[in-house]
């Protein structure tokens, strides 16, 4: 299973599918910008577009399900009031007003396209993301501020310490629980660190099956940091902050690029600190840009969680 | 095979399901009010609403089925910019827009409902109404004026003499040509007379092919005249309107409600200088409502449908 939301997310997902056929998303509600902020604020739904892109990433192989993913992924172009908005979190949101239960209302979605598996939301209620920042205001470089909403948290211009939600502690989806508990490997990453990532370490109900379950965990590291929020993160960065949110959190596999991760003696010691070992592959898409290459990373997956225990 | 519009079409389609198991619905595309008005104008794309109702009317009979079927007519409530809009519209227009062809863009949405039968919509092209109208302002009764767009044709204060096509003679779907042409009967309302079932016999293709194919011709009279656009019509007005705006048409048989067809001898007359019978059978809802019944309708479809030739 993977732990996500995002471009991430997506990337994960359109690799772990060639390895497995039994996949599970869990993915972040706290996103507020874009499309699924506008439909949280219009019609008081859970953010919908981080499952809709997850569930895109799984799609059936065939014409149908590469049909229905390309039409739930459209967006609409317009100078009016659909302009922006994807036409899959309409859909998901639509199923949800209809059946009441945001998870049926997925996997219908999921049937549709004829899914590799299944796409969860991590709470059942829509979350905000608070950040502690420093820096924040050029003129006082060390002041920490709090910044409050995912776009806001993504975009800060001061250096993102901790996360927490708003609700604290809100309901985990218990599907997702459920999911985490009987999972063979749980994935982290690769997204957005503090907005994606590390946000289901902060539902405590979800915190705590990811800590005691029988499941192998691996962290799948981004190639570069994203401005603001990770700006300045070395590898091991990643580590220690997970680490910071969930201390008890033990990983078994850590997954980095070659090109990253230049001098390996410092990544590879936290990540042994935290019980895993390092895993350093050619993931990156050879075109320069900061995505994962889908077939560089379904191998290096499958190398990894086919290793014995 | 049913040509129509709107709530009419919808009932004659849902009754039709239930006789034959191939059924084709070609749909007027002059909708400028609602969703599909607001579509129209922001995307320029073929008013989508009347085409949904259709296709919902014709879904699977599974869980599947209806589930689909609800989800595509399920409309948005909030006070924001999606208020109004059906979901099926929405996802129409997004395949429109991805696969560039409306047909097609339909068939997948029959696809995905297991439909009973095809939606077509009779042009390609959005077209606006025009109607003649006596009497619109109530100080001038007997003054001619004209009314553009189907909103304000349906609303008009006063009576619809006849009604055209902005552009004039728009071209017809080729598919529906053909379905029209190797149908074995071709279904004329119920429906808004003027905004739904004339205005195919405007296209001058799919007119031309009314009157010449070898299927058979049937009307399915209204159970009420509507406010405005066909107020005090009696029940022969609806084929001498039929007849005023396609001279060449012949029909084979005329089905009336028992309730609104008091003295069958003038509609019969009519029918039969059209080269119709008349059938006369109890096909209204019980609840007194102006609907029809779709047992009831399938019933009298069905007795219909198998005459001897």
């Amino acid at each position: 299973m993977a732990l996500g939301g995002g471009h991430g997310l997506h990337s994960s997902l359109s690799a772990l599918r060639r390895v497995t056929t039994d996949v599970t998303a869990v993915v972040t509600v706290a996103d507020d910008g874009g499309s699924s902020g506008r439909l949280r604020r219009e019609l008081g739904v859970l953010p919908p577009g981080d499952l809709r892109m997850a569930l895109a990433a799984l799609c059936g192989d065939d014409e149908w399900g590469h049909t229905w993913s390309e039409v739930i992924q459209h967006r609409f172009r317009s100078e009016g009031e659909l302009h922006g908005h994807a036409v899959g979190n309409l859909l998901i949101v639509a199923l949800w007003e209809l059946l009441g239960d945001s998870v049926a209302g997925l996997d219908w979605v999921g049937q549709l396209l004829g899914a590799h598996g299944r796409v969860l939301p991590m709470s059942s209620v829509p979350l905000d993301l608070v950040a502690e920042v420093e820096g924040a205001d050029p003129v006082h470089p060390y002041e920490i501020s709090t910044v409050r909403g995912q776009v806001a948290c993504a975009s800060t211009r001061g250096r993102v310490r901790s996360i927490s939600l708003v609700p604290e502690a809100p309901p985990a989806s218990q599907q997702a629980v459920k999911a985490v508990r009987e999972a063979d490997w749980v994935v982290f990453g690769p997204g957005s660190w503090f907005t994606s990532v590390l946000p289901h370490l902060l539902v405590p109900e979800l915190a705590e099956a990811l800590v005691d379950t029988s499941a192998r965990r691996m962290v799948a590291l981004n190639l570069s940091p994203q401005k603001g929020e990770t700006d300045g993160f070395r590898p091991e960065t990643y580590l220690e902050v997970l680490a910071a949110h969930a201390p008890r959190l033990g990983i078994d596999a850590v997954l980095a690029d070659s090109g990253v991760v230049g001098d390996t003696t410092r990544v590879g010691e936290v990540a042994k600190q935290m019980g895993g070992t390092l895993v350093v592959r050619d993931v990156a898409a050879g075109d320069g840009s900061p995505r994962h290459d889908p077939d560089l990373l379904a191998a290096a997956y499958d190398e990894v969680l086919s290793q014995p225990r």
